[in-house]
């Protein structure tokens, strides 16, 4: 895994009629964060469009600036609702055809006999991709500059990141510290805003929950700096425990 | 609720570092998606960004004259992080200050003594906002035009979302049906796209799945025009019956 000490951030477009129509949870944007985290990169968006080859051409060609990776998920099978392929491949104005190497991993796979048509459509693809390997089911995802699209079926997702790990240059790895207290966040809102405004380059974020009937607030710091972090912890702690409130356990 | 024949869309805007670092799986999608299509409100686009007042201004000012309605959830706490009714008082110009009727719902909710600054910072929002009432706890939503300010903690915006159904006139309900098959995407994918071919306003998708060890296609059938879903939906069992693929149970 290279490093860099740049911030190094990314969007991931998540093509989905089944996410945007309520019928499926979305559960890859939390794999594929988490993944980032350790390799040092920022998720900084999510946008969850439709499957139509207008929304993903705009969006992919709109994040692919801003951010220095894009991560697509979804879209890349056999039927005729899966168009990222395609339409990646008219967003970097590449040919759209078969991918040599993507069809003879997949014909490997099925074999010839039972390679048919629409398992063929799974190798057509931007011709000039970086293919991205399946150890799960055989159709490979693909690579074009810094976007790189994946399928949508969480396990398959999954089981395809970690081969991954050696294209993505991370910067610093984001470190998390949370404290949770048995308060409500008005009691807190003060203090925890001092805390804030001495370290701009630390990310304090308060979250109420409620938990087995019980009421609380996790607060939680991130940076790429151990010592800020520490500080930052230390001085939560102490008004905490000024205010005479009870913390929960640490992580 | 009031009716149109119109198409009526709506964006989610999500404005949440915790559902982006991982540490949060956000399920207000799901809730708003299936709420929306009751109403006849297709859902069209979700973004996560982070908590900051330049990335939700810029979202909101973008998604608000694309689509009829956008929800933001999130970030309308007491706490520092909560930068929501300030970001949407800037997007739309409008003095952000103590709104009378939400000072008075806080007042009342937790009584004047304590009523503490911590709290009358969820009164603070675009000072000619309409309110939307919170049954579990007090603090309201607010809207804006067609934007409407939500909590992100989910029981809180699901006991919400009731109170706004009078305000959202929507289209003609959005109807569903699917049909789930033991089959791979790649022996239906032909006759599929047939299918859709024929109907261009309906929407076919398909997706795959693997439940309890066995694998499968679930293909799910979209519109508002019930008479159209219906002849996909027979032109689909057909296929699968020539095919002599099983049915998995419909609804």
């Amino acid at each position: 895994m290279k490093k860099s000490n740049k911030k190094v951030n990314a969007g991931i477009v998540i093509i989905g009629n089944e996410i945007l129509s309520g019928r499926t949870q979305d559960v890859n944007v939390v794999t594929i964060s988490n993944w980032l985290n350790d390799l040092g990169v920022k998720l900084e968006e999510v946008r969850v469009i439709p499957d139509t080859e207008n929304s993903i051409i705009k969006t992919v060609k709109e994040l692919k600036k801003i951010f220095n990776y894009v991560f697509t998920t979804g879209g890349i099978g056999p039927t005729h609702d899966d168009i990222t392929a395609k339409s990646i491949s008219k967003a970097f104005k590449i040919p759209y055809g078969y991918h040599k190497e993507a069809y003879a991993i997949l014909e490997n796979y099925y074999g010839k006999e039972r390679f048919s048509a629409g398992r063929k459509k799974m190798a057509m693809m931007p011709v000039r991709a970086s293919l991205i390997l399946n150890p799960s089911s055989g159709a490979p995802g693909f690579i074009v500059k810094n976007v790189y699209s994946l399928p949508g079926v969480p396990s398959i997702l999954k089981s395809m990141l970690g081969g991954l790990n050696d294209r993505i240059r991370g910067g610093k790895k984001i470190l998390t510290k949370t404290i949770s207290a048995q308060t409500v966040e008005s009691e807190i809102a003060k203090s925890l805003e001092n805390v804030q405004s001495k370290f701009k380059k630390v990310e304090i974020g308060s979250y109420p929950f409620f938990r087995l009937g019980k009421i609380g607030v996790s607060m939680v710091i991130r940076s790429d700096d151990k010592k800020k972090i520490d500080v930052c912890y230390k001085e939560i702690v102490s008004f905490l425990k000024k205010k005479k409130i009870n913390m929960i356990g640490k992580k």
